[in-house]
């Protein structure tokens, strides 16, 4: 369940503002190992339901009509508080029998969101609240219209990459005039290709099918489904890239939690020691930090404040400040990822945390340069400081300085130019300017790191000035 | 004849592709004064004819067709070095009866349009050589799409702002069903309410429409336009911004200047010193450069230069080297404004030199400023620097580099909300920067001058986070 970006522009025009979240089941194998209600199982942060709540808002929906059933007051207030704090619509509907299967929380759900909403012919997402969804599964189900009265469901081939493959629900498809038909489903099919990963994309035949099923004594969605399949009107979409995963098992939440901040290896922007080093660190900060109301900016902040005492530190006399302050101002690099991790984990991305980060990480690279020549300046004259030294410190810091200045364009010309891979491979950022810095400030060689920092800092400003004057030329 | 922005998106889905350039006549009135042929005559470095191909050039035109008559060989091996240098087709054809009138140039060139033009319903457009254009012109003819056979000429209705109302040809015009129509157009018509520019967009069916005219012994374009008038087929444009003129005496050319310059007056990002002091003295520096074949990036760099000379005599023990290293970082600064001058006067507009200029401002900002924060440090320190004026220059140059950093996104976010005009009133900017280094080098107080600088750009970072916080927090 993460990303915005994922999300296909077919999306943004017209999203659905509808979706049905089914949070009535027991949850029995969850439950054990904490006591409470499956939707209130906390995954970094965020408990089950908060994060499909998430989801569906970053899809554009609106208003969510939840199921309950399981205690279903517990349930119900926590829903109300998320609804609260996210500004989304939160309907919940108590289901009298949920006990008989999912089919019947989404029958009455969905008879609870057909009185809301005065628009027949609208389409509207649902989902189980113990399912994690990547953006990308939810882009696989708006590639096509979805057809009046029909039921597209995600489904996943890669069969090798289920994390549960005993308890999936299974999908025997048929592709026609290129769309793709669900023929069965259920967990004991025979020749099945794909897996249920348990997002659907629906109009109210849905809610028809699910009444038809009912009255059969048939209360389960995939029971729907296949009455749909016999008409024709079950649809599936094919996940193409993205994760799913259905939370079923203390040993899933794991691998919930695992999967959420995999997602945070190989950022486009990162340089290699944010790759190597920085990020394998600040993911499992950010695993520990996503367990409290922690908010990215304050982690920028955070972050701010140790490097500009890291900065002071360096500058006093002696080697043994000099290096906790180098080692101080790796940390707060280190630190300064998981801003942005947490962000991302936690929906709270904001165009003003980034931008301020980035504003603050000028402050804290020039601070930590100008306390490196400051050291270097000092230790090397006995009255006053040394010329030579803030000279190497001005040209490291303006050089750094420009380098940031002109990295957005420099980004953007090699991905058009070279792909995003070249981008990550050239990179000279932030990350191996503060790892030099520490590099010089651990072996008390200030002088020659900040020598070495402006030598290449400025050059790579004049590599790029070259590079852009020979991409203008170039058309 | 400037400015790409000023013209219509219209025009960039679907630009004609084709125009035809009249530079047959004798032009005897300016030709007395230098004794060439008009289209040669230079207008701030670049002849008429080569306003008017870079004009068409900048709307997309990519063949022109030139109608060449009084010393047809010269004007004509001037259109080829054009040609050649700008990367432009043009088609040179000689009108042997060019004395007849300026309908006669035109009925041979759109002739020979025609023969090279599979499209007999395309679009073209035609202008004399000698006038000169504002893009908002070219504009006022993409409004409204132009029928079959018709043709649209660009009429000014502001009377008042006439140069030579003397000389103007008029147009009697009235409105049918939102379409501008002309009833009558000549020197010497009653009841008219505009005047034409000369700039005409139109199909072929002015060539029928001229071959007519030339059958009747008639051989003005104005007679032609009659005959279209006569068959509701000659529209006009009403232009609602921009200029033109009639480059026909060695006043209109003096004129010509003068307007060529003035719009450099009141860019958007100009702050108040480049307003008031800078900009006045650097568009008389480039009413000179312009003579010369001096390139914007040429400038660019010369004013790089000499900003790092500046900072360099800054640095210099005693007062006089200071004052004069100060005046010179002024002189640089108002040098800095001409070569985005020169690259608009000439065509020479590009994305990298706009990008160079800014790369290369930040290096002379903080050379400036460390040049002045070392003359500083050396003057209160018989050995070695003072760290109390490395310090304030340190943080001057923070605080001006974060500004140019914050600068794109500050301007962005305050033209959406107060519109250009308060961009250009609160923009604090290199103008205030460089002449706050001045005024502390005249002065000799060259720390409070980086004290000074600090705070404010300091302050003015503050600020613009506070505000881009609430933008955020507002939506």
């Amino acid at each position: 369940m993460q990303e915005k970006n994922g999300v296909s522009q077919a999306l943004s025009q017209n999203p659905p503002r509808h979706a049905v979240l089914l949070a009535a089941g027991a949850g029995s194998r969850l439950r054990a190992a904490a006591g409470r209600p499956k939707p209130l199982t906390p995954v970094l942060g965020l408990t089950l339901a908060e994060r499909a709540v998430l989801f569906f808002r970053s899809l554009g929906v609106e208003h969510i009509t939840v199921a309950v059933g399981y205690r279903a007051a517990e349930v119900q207030s926590h829903f109300r508080q998320i609804a609260q704090r996210h500004g989304v619509v939160v309907d919940c509907v108590e289901v009298p029998d949920w006990e008989r299967g999912n089919g019947e929380s989404a029958r009455v759900a969905i008879r609870r969101l057909r009185e809301h909403l005065p628009d027949a012919g609208a389409r509207f997402w649902l989902a189980m609240t113990d399912h994690l969804f990547h953006g990308a599964v939810a882009q696989a189900l708006l590639q096509r219209p979805l057809p009046d009265g029909a039921v597209r469901l995600a489904v996943d081939y890669r069969l090798d990459r289920l994390f549960d493959p005993q308890d999936a629900t299974r999908v025997r498809l048929h592709k026609r005039d290129g769309e793709l038909h669900i023929l069965d489903i259920g967990k004991d099919i025979f020749g099945w290709q794909a897996v249920d990963t348990g997002l659907f994309l629906c109009t109210f035949g849905l809610l028809e099918a699910l009444e038809e099923a009912a009255a059969a004594g048939q209360h389960g969605l995939s029971d729907a489904m296949r009455l749909l399949a016999q008409r024709h009107k079950a649809l599936a979409g094919r996940i193409e890239g993205g994760w799913w995963l259905d939370v079923d098992t203390p040993e899933a939440l794991q691998e919930a939690e695992r999967r959420l901040l995999a997602q945070e290896r190989g950022k486009a922007h990162d340089g290699p020691i944010s790759r190597h080093i920085n990020r394998p660190l600040s993911r499992l900060i950010s695993r520990f930090l996503s367990r409290w109301p922690i908010t990215p900016n304050q982690i920028t902040l955070f972050s701010f404040a140790l490097a500009l005492f890291a900065a002071w530190l360096m500058a006093q006399p002696g080697w043994l400040w000099l290096a906790l302050g180098g080692l101080l101002a790796q940390v707060s690099s280190i630190i300064d990822g998981c801003d942005g991790e947490i962000a991302r984990l936690k929906y709270q991305r904001s165009e003003f945390g980034g931008w301020l980060d980035a504003v603050l990480d000028r402050y804290a690279d020039a601070a930590l340069l100008f306390g490196l020549a400051w050291h270097a300046a000092a230790a090397t004259s006995g009255n006053g400081l040394d010329g030579t030294a803030m000279l190497w410190g001005f040209l490291a810091i303006i050089g750094s300085f420009v380098n940031s200045y002109t990295a957005d364009k420099y980004d953007g010309l090699m991905r058009q130019r070279l792909g995003a891979a070249a981008v990550q491979r050239f990179r000279l950022g932030r990350d191996v300017r503060v790892f030099l810095i520490m590099l010089g400030a651990l072996l008390n060689m200030p002088l020659l790191a900040l020598a070495i920092i402006a030598i290449i800092m400025n050059a790579e400003v004049l590599r790029r000035i070259l590079l852009f004057r020979r991409a203008a030329a170039s058309g």
